[in-house]
């Protein structure tokens, strides 16, 4: 089998070595609700302890930020963006994070790659107590060009009915608590690559090259949330700003009646944003549509829990206000 | 923005776009499980009525398949490939579909296509009474060629724990009842796109083409299954039959100290597959552990259950019987 699929492009034992490498890098974690050895058709997952379960899922990608990846062979972070992309997105929902599923397609499977970016999967999954419950790795030549790769991945996670986020909660006089992002986070990539050329990534900037902080890890927000939960800070709305930035995304918290009133002058935009703003010649309207600006995740909460939102989320910043719909008003105002 | 970022090759327009085509693509079925409203952070799915709940999970693609597709511009089947795919696995474990999210990577979003692609995964998922919870099509210039595509989905199942199969159940004197396949399902296509080149693709084949034959759908086993159960048959054991042929596939439903006697004269082997293993030279062994070979889906019962299942299931023939292991034997022995 292996001559015959090797000449269509097809590396069995390549994919039998990946197969052990990946035993290698996911440390065998006994997780008492995952269920072994009934013959792999799926991943099986005992959910327990729920008494009225809603599960929350959500399928993503890293966009071309995993062509910066491949280009700079910079493969152990790129799993921990996808991850925490997918942790944050049902952090919204007030989601625990369960179990994930990643798919890893590449033209030529080099076994020591795969096993770099699904043991970053892995280690990000345990830093989230969330199963890495199962995956797909496809070889496919004549789709992708052998240096490259795409990567995608589905997150499933749990919540009471009660504790559902519920955006009717957001009323006018609630403070907008912003989290600082750290980069581009997972967006806005085949615009930062046309303005900024792969010859130049590794220009020294700040404490690294351009490259790192192209590459700064997308990061996760629930240790957060959780911490200002715990706090006793009542959460109303959340919003994980991705593509489209803080105009296209604050609003998903917000319900029909109320704006949000930001102040841009209340946080600071990170360096490499900045740079391909001027570079690419961005209005501001255009930057904040289509980058987060620094701005990673919102949290909306009672005028009263401000401070203690603040004390509890490290780099935590009262960013806006809700404010009563006006007459023909956008939904996210930048003052 | 539409400006900046269709210079850099993301087309926000066609975005746009292929998301009101998905609206008219996908009806809008009132399903109580899904709770709509809540932001789309993440598909909120209540898991109801369940005592014991088991989640069953997979992830995976139609492989080279869609390059078949692609090239033969047929855009409204492969989702019927992808989702029957994943149904059958998560069926191995007896779990019933739940939810479905999908993963469309383009090169350059074509809102047609990709609502044809979409819309084939939502009639698939309804076909299933499962709900299309979630999805991202992302347009990613530079990692795809235009016209290419590639497309993966996750499922969610659930099961009551006693419900889930126990491949200790099978047990020697038991019986393999095959169910047929239709062509290649969705494996194999590396090494099929090597042996008949798309130049053939369009010659007279069987009632159609070659290209027809290719793209035959994957056939969903549910309801053959279900059949069979509602017929009063305990299944011990199921495989579903996917790369590595009854070879690799049928061992995972079979515990220690037993091994799968086969009898390859009671099936027919499909056309096109029969085609391909002459072209491309392959022995039997080989073949048996590259292609399905004409068997989709395998269940093992008691015989007491042979002509229950038989007469429950279309198309479902005796090919087997359960023997205990012998010295050295190979899990799989062909007659």
């Amino acid at each position: 089998m292996t001559d015959a699929y090797a000449k269509a492009g097809v590396d069995i034992r390549a994919g039998n070595e990946t197969v052990a490498r990946y035993r290698e890098v996911l440390p065998e974690r006994r997780d008492p609700r995952v269920l072994e050895g009934i013959g792999g058709f799926g991943g099986c997952f005992a959910l327990r302890g729920m008494r009225d379960a809603v599960l929350v899922a959500s399928t993503d990608g890293v966009g071309t930020k995993l062509l910066v990846a491949a280009q700079l062979k910079k493969y152990d972070t790129i799993g921990h963006d996808l991850v925490n992309h997918c942790v944050n997105d049902i952090l919204c929902l007030n989601a625990q994070p369960l179990f994930f599923l990643d798919y890893l397609a590449v033209g030529k499977l080099e076994p020591a790659i795969a096993a770099s970016i699904v043991g970053s999967i892995g280690a990000a999954c345990a830093d989230h107590d969330m199963a890495l419950l199962g995956g797909e790795t496809a070889e496919m030549p004549g789709l992708y060009q052998p240096q490259h790769f795409d990567l995608a991945g589905t997150i499933v996670g749990g919540v009471e009915r009660d504790d559902l986020t519920d955006i009717a909660r957001v009323v006018a006089g609630d403070i907008v608590i912003g989290l600082p992002s750290n980069g581009f986070q997972t967006n806005g990539y085949s615009l930062v690559r046309a303005t900024l050329s792969p010859e130049r990534w590794g220009e020294p900037f700040g404490a690294g090259t351009i490259g790192d902080a192209l590459l700064a890890i997308h990061p996760s927000y629930m240790r957060a949330v959780r911490a200002a939960q715990a706090a006793g800070v009542s959460i109303h709305g959340m919003a994980h700003i991705t593509g489209g930035g803080l105009t296209d995304n604050l609003p998903r918290a917000l319900p029909a009646g109320v704006v949000a009133r930001l102040y841009p002058e209340k946080w600071h935009v990170p360096p490499i944003i900045d740079l391909v703003v001027r570079e690419a010649h961005l209005d501001r309207e255009t930057a904040f549509h289509t980058f987060n600006m620094g701005i990673g995740f919102c949290t909306i909460v009672a005028a009263r829990d401000t401070q203690a939102a603040l004390a509890a989320m490290p780099g935590a910043l009262a960013i806006g206000e809700i404010e009563p719909l006006g007459p023909c008003a956008p939904r996210v105002i930048f003052a």
